[in-house]
């Protein structure tokens, strides 16, 4: 049995590292932006890792890469995977660290002489970040029949070069279909991105739901005038009627605490001079809870307050993204949560708040994800870090997983 | 006696609209600013039509241009003026009227043959605007002793062009030094440049007091972390404390309703996504009051709501410059105020809440201001509007407050 098997830190922990040289960063991060020259070069590695370890290699039309050890006697494979694209300030682990560790997996497979019933494979999904070309997740969202194939390829990156184009020129068009696979189950172990774990010293997230997501666009005109000649009362001031709906977004957020968030995150005030009552402000809303019916609530109370507000500027909304609450499959949460368990990691249920890979994979095939702490909850940042202890133990967690899944079939080493 | 005269309507309208085809944008504003070949050509027309009302020109070494029509019996002028430059989409209006009002009252005392003891002087003062060369009102703020001159002759402007450069180019740069006048007083008319005087119906105002300015730059600095990731009560966002404090910028200024005043102009958030919480928070504070002890109260007011806001954010004030209020002078304000009683104008005495000219003048010599109201209020835009009927009152009270001023000695038409 291979219950005691465990992957090898140090293995795992040098991957990292040397995929990291590949775009690094004066401060200690990776800028690998999604179908550059450098994407090319950390895919690469990565596939002459694979292929070092045994397994066949499969490129769809996206440019999903897809690393497969074969099973004993199914077709049907146990998904892990992540992204090796970075944020144009991003850091080594974001992504980067879920592909890794599903090479650690089959790496320790291997040198552990296990074998699996059902192949275990291991998928670099294209463009999750979305820096280069928007929108983001579009590997996964493509083979989950989000996005159309085409759309994604007619994109263009901000000097006009199309998706498709920048796809061929670095080799990554494959010629497999992008279809939802036939697959039993998909695990993906990701950095958390945020501070809960940390702040519980907890070293495993078992991750139960992507929540729900709303963007909102919010526009406030008024009337630019004059700050020294216009009198309070007879102001209509954009950014006063933009500050008292961003307060409100909190507001409403910490009603449905601890799940809901509300974020405003962008916020344009004009005309930016500071003697002139601006005449529009312009901002973001991001409302998020795993409940969508919460989160429906907690729009209703955004409209509902800037439908009141009692004052002269006009107030537009425009609700131009919604992302539907996700549960993910209770057996594959089970399976990561008895694997946590039986490792002995702090633990704890957890929702995703940021969206993944998983996320779209959760719509087509069972999938869970594991989350490891980061330093202070950084990420899509240069100073990004988890662990290598951390690491290990996220890596341990989705090789249990893996093997509950896919069915160790003997050891015969 | 000249009590009955009136100036000629037509004739300063036509003198308005002629000075606004320099510069002339074509939402029907203008653009004629300091130190410009268009600025040039205004001093240009405005010395020629100067010269044709048999002024001598004396130009000193800030590019101030002073118009002077004889007196019989004394070398002490009265003064009156305003500027000609503008902002990039200013209006046809500000500052423009306030220097043709003036030689409209010398084309008037001439054409009805009034002479008086005491020179009429006209003078437009260099970058009242501050849009090219910062700071605003240096013309009459050298002269006041608020600059130095070598300071404002090294002020460069985007392209890295010096004023006094600039100023010679033009050929401006006169030989007169730069002192604070021996003149008896100062009246300058101005549109309002807020909704006052049109909201209340009223086509004077009697200018009583600059009020006090107070500007800081305000600086949050919270935590940039991912809007999906970090619960509420895990984050430190900028935003949302910065929210706080604008909207506390407005109860302090409603506070002290109706004269005081507060604005938050600009404000400038970091890194500037939706599902990033911001990190930083840079923004404007502008307060306002007539009173300086007020002022100071209101200033109290803020840096304890700062100090003792309760969040993890770390909050700066940069209190980065001061205007004291200045009270004009009680016999100018009273000539005013006669005139525009005389005249039969619905008048009010209000304070000024933009800069002008005359305020570094008050601190000098006599002085007081005219109002007119503007079109809803609405200047430094190019849709700036004063009718021809409001333009002539406002003028009108000008006459007969420098005739009273100056002294009528015959009318010898």
């Amino acid at each position: 049995m291979a219950e005691g098997i465990r992957i090898n830190p140090d293995r795992l922990w040098e991957s990292i590292l040397t995929m990291a040289r590949i775009g690094a960063t004066r401060k200690g991060g990776c800028a690998r932006l999604a179908l550059t020259d450098l994407d090319k070069q950390g895919r690469d590695l990565f596939v002459g890792w694979c292929k070092d370890a045994g397994c066949s290699i499969d490129i769809d039309k996206m440019g999903n890469i897809f690393a497969t050890r074969p099973g004993t006697s199914s077709m049907q494979p146990v998904m892990t995977g992540s992204h090796l694209d970075t944020q144009p300030t991003g850091g080594k682990f974001d992504g980067v660290y879920g592909v890794l560790a599903g090479l650690e997996v089959i790496r320790s497979l291997n040198e552990q002489h296990i074998d699996t019933q059902n192949p275990v494979q291991v998928v670099v999904w294209t463009n999750e970040e979305g820096s280069r070309f928007q929108p983001a997740m579009v590997g996964s969202g493509v083979l989950a029949g989000a996005f159309e194939l085409s759309d994604i390829y007619d994109c263009q990156d901000v000097d006009g070069l199309r998706f498709e184009d920048e796809l061929e020129r670095i080799g990554y068009k494959g010629s497999k279909e992008v279809n939802p696979p036939e697959a039993i189950a998909y695990f993906e172990v990701h950095i958390e991105q945020g501070p809960i774990l940390e702040n519980a010293n907890d070293i495993i997230g078992v991750v139960t739901h992507q929540q729900g997501i709303r963007w909102y666009t919010v526009t406030v005109t008024g009337q630019e005038s004059h700050a020294g000649t216009t009198p309070m009362l007879l102001r209509k001031d954009a950014l006063m009627t933009a500050a008292g709906i961003a307060l409100k977004v909190k507001e409403i957020a910490m009603d449905h605490s601890p799940a809901g968030c509300g974020t405003v995150g962008m916020f344009d005030c004009y005309p930016g001079s500071p003697n002139t009552i601006p005449g529009k402000v312009v901002f973001s809303v991001d409302l998020r809870h795993p409940d969508n019916s919460t989160l429906e609530r907690m729009e209703s109370a955004l409209i509902t307050f800037c439908d009141s507000f009692d004052n002269q500027c006009a107030i537009d909304i425009d609700a131009y993204w919604k992302y539907a609450p996700r549960a993910f499959d209770n057996t594959c949460i089970e399976t990561v949560q008895n694997a946590a368990e039986h490792l002995g990691y702090c633990y704890q249920r957890m929702i995703t708040g940021a969206g993944h890979d998983a996320s779209y994979m959760a719509q087509v095939i069972p999938t869970s994800m594991i989350f490891i702490p980061c330093k202070d909850g950084i990420s899509h940042n240069e100073l990004e870090y988890a662990s290598k202890s951390d690491c290990a133990a996220g890596c341990n967690v989705l090789l249990q997983s893996i093997l509950k899944t896919a069915v160790e079939v003997s050891k015969s080493g």
